[in-house]
């Protein structure tokens, strides 16, 4: 009846995990998970009695998990580690974590940990050896230890690196480029018929990755977003007719600034790429900002990178021949309109733009996303050994799962403009629900 | 074909919901919820099927969200808030949220709170106003505005007092016990036959509640039990041969415990409730944690408040003719056999015992948290003003579900010593299976 | 011998001060402080010599603290506050210890807080009710719950409304503008022969202020731009060659940057208003910058806004051209420059430049300012019950002393590019001692 | 006419320091100190008259600074680092301070630290060797990398073994018992007529010690503090009658439970060793807290761990025949004699205790701390390169200074119950004077 999301393998597994060895209090052992675990993609009643009804199929993804029989040799086993593309908290737990799983619980020959993103797989000299000792408290730092960077690197000349280090298993930690990247190797890597396992963790501090009920990071990135909110009100009240302008992240989505405002408590309005808004006119931004400062005498506007780019291309013109960048950014934008509009009536109103770019991204991850990063490597060392490749790990209603990456990167999440997280977000700041 | 926890109402929704009067930027109303909207108890494919092949049904959940149509006629409602039994991270925010989706959403009359739990209910005076403006800022406050207070009231008593407010929706937010309470006040409305729903909202700092993924305020109460193990650590390493005991919540289930020690990365051995130990013999806690610092140097237990009880059990009879007390704390008892073991074999050891407790329950809530009990509180309301009763929020697989009380308390989640996070925890300290 | 900086009275003390009734366990009263007790401004042994050889005199100031005999009847008294000018860390908690002060320490009839400023004292309503109650839970948020304004009002219609209202004492807390702004108003006060006392509690987020050892906010500050340095090098040595630019507080002294760093530990450059630096040349920034890339892989540089102006004025003519208003910031400024550079000489740098702006002077004092302030608030209130006026707090060698305002003001604090504080940064980032 | 406190010294400074090298953007050398430069001990108006007046000496202390000759040539020193005693925020930020101003102003030939206090100088193989490499991130963990220790050790075994090592300078960060071990090598050293000097950089979280302003560490400790009544606040306003009782640290001065009492504001009692108090009568503690809880419902109190030895001592009977050993300690002796008095009284009240122990003392130094500590490691090289021995830093009103470890340690710093500081808390938590 199910038609999983099918995981390509290495091959068979048919060596018995060192986990089968353990036994707790009662003498039994853990519980491994078999590949026909899987669970529904769409868990309604309704949509499995339709399902039923027509005798058809449903969508299921396979649990992640400890395997009772794996692929690979434990101790002939060497991983490579690398991180791609922006910062996200968490990186280094993710890696900690890849590493105490690859020694504690499968005892392999070695890990390797890649300098530069794809760019240390590229040439020689690029990689470092990690081992528990070395990675002990590099969870408390933010950033990554590894050094990460962006762009695609010679793909063979990558295969070549990782069957020069006889390297059986990738782990690559970075967002859909860098999993387009994986995909590219994996496909070098089927050609030269290599024994080598390519296994995703996927990063997007966006939160807007398909099959990722919450990614890494996101949690604490939104909770440092906080605290830029906070700062925001605290200016607003500060001043007559004070409005605080925050600029959050969300190139594609407004989950960081959706959440962020929720959890502030403060924020009066929430800009989101979903959502379009309009400035002008008597239900627009500027107007609906004026009435709030004319009642309540202050406000707090919490913008994501990605919001209104209509607007920004509607005013492409002045931009060109003026040849003043600054349009290019929503947060820059807003802010000029904001202050000409109130200069224009006359109105005294006192806007402070704060951009916490970098500051969001670069501290280590709080400790429930602490946890995420440890399980995502747990999970993604016992997937690995069992030869499970071009596969990440996801996480649906809860549970962590394997998906394939090209799967996993067809599309994005995006807070739905009639769901509830926005209607929470309505309730929680007062706006209307279109600037329309 | 399935087969839902069915949740008792006062009567038939008659009345349009404020928020069908909703239009996004391109005139679509919200997503409204229907009651039969149910999510699968157990979603496996092989549940499923099993299901399917013998024709039976399924359980489901009923999901949480704003109705099309509501029982209530919003403008005479008169809500009741009381929280119960001891502090938890959240409990202001919660309240927060119930008073703005009552005002914002719904436009109700009059929301009440009452002052120190149940005790605020059986007596007169024990009710405050509250409003948006009152509650705007009390989420970045920890414990509760509105206090609390532990032990059963006169439960006829406590509805006089609902009766004479005029407090149609009354909303609970407290542990099994308090949920016992709003049944027993359940079952005198229903004798009664008042049209006065009591809507439950789950409080559980160590998570151990069916029916809830995640209670609100179990991730920051774990977040701060990381600094203490953070500082248990440091002192471990500061002395030669050092022991960090630290003793987290946990009565009957070992989840801050897990939690905090995986966020941590420096606990080396965690005791919990669901996986006994022993303390003598060559595979003892005592013998291990020695051949620890022989070879380690030091070392950092974190252990549950509910863990090893059969120790303390064994020990009774000399705790009864000594009179002391101590021994009922699994923690000191812990700090008192480790010391006199190391005593005894004359060994060097530094033990520092560190009890974080009331610092780890009465912070305010995490961002995480924050969100999470923002979206509690709104459902909250969303349910009650379709007249459910008798019910609590509750989270399956990630989605607000509505859950009979009765049911959600009928039994607790704990570790499951075989399972996935017990593994994690494990393969982040690097302890035994079991000490036997 | 002495010749303290006198402070203007409004009149001799006959008032027996209500804490006259204040005594210990052994019955002692409090230690009143006389206006005699002076400390020295040159405390050194060789100025003492020198002044003693001379038989000169030597500057000193008088101690802060409560008089046995005050000026005013305190249950007549009218107490007002305003805050001017930027927000700064602690500005709530000195609001909050003038309150209790007065209502504790002197019972008097009433305390006005003026909103927005003295744009608050320049008309009608412009004032609210303080009292303990009510400002009870204030210092645990930032900003200022009075508001506050930049700019003067007129004078004679402030005067009028403190007249109006029967104000005895007027707190204004604020910086050097502001405080010009209390000298004026004195002035009118004086020609009025009102007996209304004019006490400044001054506020300089840069620490900048002559005769004030540590200005409150100001180790906040610089905590909060840690957290920011900290990111930045985080970002810096996650990418190839990766540079963090940190742009800080500091207009006319570097001490915020030259704290953070230290405290930090991670700048390798501080860039501060004292000390001038060269970019182009073998031993410029630039060149130097580069070497450290080559060497170490990555660099942090802390900037304070201050620096580099007569860079920014050297590339005017080409800012003027193009209009461009970037250039007006030196952190934008040495953000392009960097870049082009490397471009330049074609060498592979990330640079990311962050702006904590808003974020640092918003945020809550911590527990250290906190202390300050209480003692500000409280010393403010003994002096001016005293009837000292055209006065400000100061700090001198650790101890609260008086400081007329005009005196204050006439100077600034900066940062010694020989002594020690400089040297400790030079130590701290291995920087040369100039780009030179 | 002054008379300092005269720094013994291995002999004169013949070596032009390293720092003579320095130059700033105008050609300037740095501020090199010189060891007449001294501060009046007592730098009051009226002190210096009184010498005056008699012809007579003050009493003034050397600061501490680079000197422009030193004793040691620094290619051949070789360094010694130990920490002792109890865990004290900063002790990572002096360690590294110590190296790197070592290593980076000086260019000294080594640097050696011991494992575990003392106890690392009595054997072979107790030390590790430093650089600025292996402590670069130190400093943002608690504790010691070095480990720590309590209690003496053979003195000659000592000496011996930092003759053995080659090392001419031993800087030791420890509390007065520390400083006598140190004088007591001194001795060793001074017979055996070595070329070794011994600095103390003076540890003591309580704030006690003499010619030392402010101790490093004291800050973050208090600010922890902060957090533990915040926690006891929320405790005892969310239950009826609640009382949230905090011990702190504080064994002979209450400077911490002062200290975080004024920056929490939420302390209604602060009770220290300075300031005895009666528990019974209409006047005691109990009497008058049950007052607050009638017409507040809440308190909460502040307790330094050496306060009330009195009434402990008192109770010494009962405590011996129940052999409880609880009684000796101030928190649960109150909290057992405070629900002793409710429950009599049959009043209801519900008491919190929190002894939040070493959770204050093992975190990272805050930044100011951070910069605290910088400063004393940097100056003590300074200090130790001149020969000078014997002697510790210390800070008089705001600066740097050198003190004799024997009259450093000669007495303790106390709170003045009729001084400002104790006013200021009368103000803050509105108790009594005493509670008499």
């Amino acid at each position: 009846m199910e038609n999983t999301f099918a995981i390509p393998t290495l091959g068979p597994c048919e060596v018995e995990s060192p986990l089968a060895a353990f036994h707790d209090h009662e003498g039994k052992t853990i519980d491994f998970v078999e590949d026909s675990n899987c669970i529904l993609v769409d868990d309604t009643v309704s949509a499995v009695r339709a399902h039923a009804a027509r005798g058809g199929e449903c969508l299921a993804l396979e649990l992640a998990g400890p395997r009772e029989r794996i692929f690979f040799e434990p101790a002939r086993v060497r991983v490579g580690i690398v991180t791609c593309g922006g910062l996200c908290p968490g990186l280094n737990n993710v890696i900690r974590s890849l590493v105490i799983a690859a020694e504690w619980h499968y005892r392999v020959e070695k890990v390797f940990g890649f300098r530069y993103g794809y760019a240390g797989l590229a040439k020689p000299d690029g990689e470092v050896l990690l081992d528990a000792e070395s990675v002990s408290e590099i969870h408390k730092l933010g950033g990554t230890v590894l050094g990460s960077s962006r762009g695609p690197q010679d793909v063979e000349q990558m295969v070549d690196r990782l069957e020069k280090l006889g390297i059986s298993i990738l782990f690559v930690i970075g967002g859909d480029g860098s999993m387009r990247g994986a995909l590219a190797m994996a496909e070098v890597v089927r050609r030269r018929r290599l024994k080598l396992a390519i296994v995703g963790i996927p990063k997007t501090i966006d939160n807007d990755l398909q099959f990722m009920d919450q990614s890494f990071g996101y949690q604490t990135a939104f909770g440092e977003a906080v605290r830029a909110i906070d700062c925001a009100h605290r200016e607003a009240k500060g001043a007559p007719h004070g409005i605080g302008l925050v600029k959050l992240m969300g190139r594609h989505s407004g989950f960081i600034a959706c959440a962020a405002a929720l959890a502030s408590g403060d924020a009066n309005f929430v800009l989101i790429p979903e959502v379009p808004f309009r400035l002008e006119g008597p239900r627009g931004l500027l107007a609906v900002l004026q009435r709030r400062l004319e009642r309540r005498q202050h406000a707090v506007i919490v913008v994501a990178e990605g919001a209104g780019q209509d607007l920004l291309a509607q005013s492409g013109e002045e931009r060109d021949a003026s040849g003043n960048v600054k349009l290019q950014d929503i947060g820059l934008f807003l802010a000029d309109r904001i202050k000409s509009h109130f200069a224009q009536v006359a109105f005294e109103a006192n806007l402070k733009y704060i951009d916490p770019s970098y500051i969001i991204r670069s501290v280590p991850a709080n400790p429930a996303d602490a946890v995420l990063c440890t399980s995502l490597g747990l999970n993604a060392v016992h997937g690995a050994m069992c030869g499970k490749t071009e596969m990440m790990l996801g996480m649906w209603h809860r549970r962590l799962v394997h998906v394939p990456i090209h799967q996993a990167i067809a599309a994005r999440n995006r807070v739905d403009p009639t769901g509830t997280l926005w209607l929470s977000v309505l309730g929680a700041t007062g706006q209307p629900l279109a600037f329309v």
